[in-house]
């Protein structure tokens, strides 16, 4: 099953965020949209497939992610292939929706300045 | 000559910002760095130098950007090593200006989601 963008990347000006916590530690669109996914499908592999990665890669996403808060963003039962369930955790929950108003407070906040910069590439464009 | 950062990398919670204009254009916090750095030093090859990169790596940022745009962001005059200057032009100063109030005005709205957020990673590196 194919599945459309969490959020359109045709869509310019966008503005592409990296949260930053730490030399190493970062959330960004593709962190913010494997939880989502996750969240809604209740499995990380099925969350990677729809993203495009393998499982190992989704998971390796998910443990990093863990391993750098207090509390576990992700939890999962054990299993196999189609086996095992996962789900977020409040602190997932919480650092998800934190992170997409994030995003959409930027972008509000920087809506006028961003269409400026846009006009100065379109008109280029239009030529 | 060593040179500070502009922008202090070693601050946390910190967004680091990509804006898009187009698929494959975007400006983030490399190339705005270096048109500052062009405009404060005058040249293509110091304004590189500063940031650890090679001169052909900043002429070809700079010749990306220019075509990118309706009007070139630096003018610049011919010239060996040594020889010629560059400067931001008008768009130049306009493109740069707006990239950092988008950043400033991204930072103050989601301030205190970040906080938030670095808080459940603090935790983790207070134990």
């Amino acid at each position: 099953m194919s599945h459309p963008p969490l959020h359109d990347p045709d869509r310019y000006p966008r503005l592409q965020l990296r949260l930053y916590l730490g030399p190493d530690v970062w959330i960004g669109p593709g962190k913010a949209d494997l939880l989502e996914l996750i969240g809604q499908t209740g499995s990380i592999s099925e969350a990677g497939r729809r993203m495009g990665m393998s499982y190992k890669r989704a998971w390796s996403l998910v443990d990093g992610l863990n391993r750098s808060f207090a509390a576990p963003l992700v939890s999962s039962e054990r299993g196999g292939a189609g086996g095992g369930g996962a789900a977020l955790t409040p602190q997932g929950h919480e650092v998800l929706t934190r992170f997409r108003r994030i995003e959409a407070a930027a972008h509000d906040a920087a809506s006028a300045d961003m269409t400026a910069i846009q006009a100065l590439h379109a008109a280029k464009r239009g030529r």
